[in-house]
């Protein structure tokens, strides 16, 4: 069995599941509770809470926990846009459905008129036109991912966020694929809310953050008790945070070792592709590995006979990745990502996600089954 | 160490996190993959849902499962509204703030008229008036809770379901604190939507769950992919929600010996304490056994120079339990609930609420504790 779609979710780390297990086993406390069981849990999620901050350059009180990614980036989208009396939002429509959706929603109850910024033949944004939006919508909300979960595709998050702050723009970046996987310094960054899941760096699924800037505040999206200094309610998810802090800081303590690992097997991939499937290419900028994610790959093959049945192929053949199927024949649905840049595309596509798990066999083993599938000559 | 503060959050039951291991050890896939890896995690879920539903006397596609009551409750308010043009809102003094808090934001957005019930001297809604307020606001949304987690008060949800359904009202309950504790046949009660967080019954915090009826659909309040039958974007706390499920299992297999149990404990509370300190009376209906939850007692305790330090000294004398400290004197903030029942009580208040795990010498402690720092005189 070969896992290669870590961008869907990543294996727990052993030690994370060990630094979860107190919490699970003894300290149950609700950390909102005054008494000694409350305040041993409290004092996990503060240390969890000021571990994190630390290693992202934030300060404690700009953390919020969330129960994961999509959580957040509804709330933060949610929270800006009704304390910021904001008119206009600018996205881009390859954005996370997390974003998208909720944009989508909030635009039809009228809350905001919606704009989306154009994108070059590879996917990147247009600066020219962000600029343009921003000259003509003042004080509106941008909200663009920092990594593409489908393609891989990097944002200039320095770039959009000197913009946004020129401009007086409210500058939220969806961060759920590089957290974990790419150094933020957000002492530096002038970015006001970013996102992340622990179970996208090997930390527990149900449990995520975002951070907020301390003086842009926003209006809460759960409501309830006084949790998460009034950001939001709700019991916390005390093993969750804890096994999410712990991947956190595995994540940075050898970020440049596991990159390095990763890199390594998304070149080798691209290398033997290139030689075993005449016609491949690759989707977005994520066969550039400086502009895009080292965690990710989106092959795109050729047309035959069973490209519909392509990853039913592969993962009849152990090996677990990703569809972006709006290049399949007949497929439903399909990646608004992949239908936004390659509409007329007739090819099928892949995505393989790697983590600090996989081997050079895996991406072996990968290529192999491609090139049977693809009913390549031998 | 005694634990008697089990509405605010309970152990885990081992059983629950022998449970949950497989899914945090080896089975990460996410639910929403289609390979290998996405089938085994989505099995899972949809065996967990299979089990809540059949409990409950629901459908399985009728239970979304979500980061735990205080979205659910959440969820369900903000859905209901959106998706049937509600302008009348009635609810209770006495609601859980996942519920107050919810209620008051969307009112103050404009999006309905909030209407409170009035309630007799127990904290029991009244009827007529009830009956009154949905007469007069038609095809309302009616949000009142199963039992109060301050002062265990039941209502009768048959006869609200009864006359939610004559007036065509959609009918919350916040059932947080009796899931898992009481049963609930959901194809007899009238009931649209209900709520549960699983750490209330020895199940894991961050999982939690909503039962919206069918025929009664509302929008979703978290966006993002197509999860939960596009009801709740994000990546599916699995472990999370295996433990639930298995909790809940657990809860209903030996329900009646557990309430039996418990229930014992807080007859034995409630005679023990009448014995041992004059004066002493008990917060909204929580002495009556047929009309409170078993696992919770509110004390009040006559006044005396320690009153503003009584929870924090049974802390000291390793006795955990919960605060109303709206009769404390000097207390900031406060109970909303004793406040509004009691707004000129002196004494101070302590919430015991009890779970399986507690025994009879737990109870004898508290009391004992109790009278030394009640100052009652040998």
């Amino acid at each position: 069995m070969i896992y290669l779609d870590n961008a869907a979710t990543t294996p727990l780390d052993p030690e994370v599941f060990e630094a979860m297990k107190p919490y699970m086993l003894h300290d149950f406390g609700n950390p909102s509770s005054t008494h000694s069981h409350g305040r041993k849990t409290r004092a996990a999620l503060e240390a969890a809470r000021q571990q994190i901050a630390a290693l992202l350059g934030a300060e404690p009180g700009e953390i919020v926990f969330t129960s994961g990614g999509t959580e957040a980036d509804n709330a933060l989208l949610c929270g800006a846009i009704q304390v910021h009396s904001v008119q206009h939002v600018i996205t881009s429509p390859l954005e996370h459905h997390a974003v998208s959706h909720t944009l989508e929603v909030l635009a039809r109850q009228g809350w905001f008129k919606l704009h989306h910024v154009t994108l070059d033949e590879k996917g990147h944004i247009n600066f020219d036109d962000l600029e343009t939006l921003l000259k003509e919508n003042p004080h509106a909300v941008v909200s663009l991912m920092h990594a593409n979960n489908e393609i891989g595709n990097l944002l200039d998050m320095e770039r959009v966020g000197d913009l946004c702050d020129y401009y007086q723009a409210w500058f939220h970046s969806d961060t759920v694929q590089t957290i974990g996987h790419l150094r933020h310094d957000l002492r530096r960054l002038k970015v006001d809310g970013i996102t992340a899941g622990a179970h996208k760096f090997h930390g527990p699924k149900g449990a995520g953050f975002m951070f907020v800037r301390k003086k842009k505040r926003i209006e809460p999206f759960i409501h309830g008790g006084a949790q998460e200094r009034n950001m939001r309610g709700g019991t916390e998810n005390v093993y969750g945070v804890v096994g999410m802090a712990k991947a956190l800081e595995l994540a940075y303590r050898d970020m440049d070792a596991h990159a390095r690992h990763i890199r390594a097997l998304k070149s080798r991939m691209i290398t033997q592709l290139r030689e075993a499937i005449p016609g491949v290419t690759f989707h977005g900028d994520s066969e550039d590995l400086r502009r895009s994610l080292y965690t990710i790959l989106n092959v795109c093959l050729p047309e035959c006979d069973e490209s519909g049945q392509l990853l039913f192929n592969l993962d009849q053949q152990g090996i677990s990745a990703s569809g972006g199927s709006a290049c399949s024949s007949g497929a439903v649905g399909g990646s608004h990502v992949l239908k936004a840049l390659y509409p007329s595309c007739k090819g099928a596509s892949v995505r393989f996600s790697f983590s600090r798990f996989n081997t050079a066999e895996d991406v072996d083993q990968a290529v192999r089954a491609l090139e049977q599938l693809c009913c390549v000559p031998a």
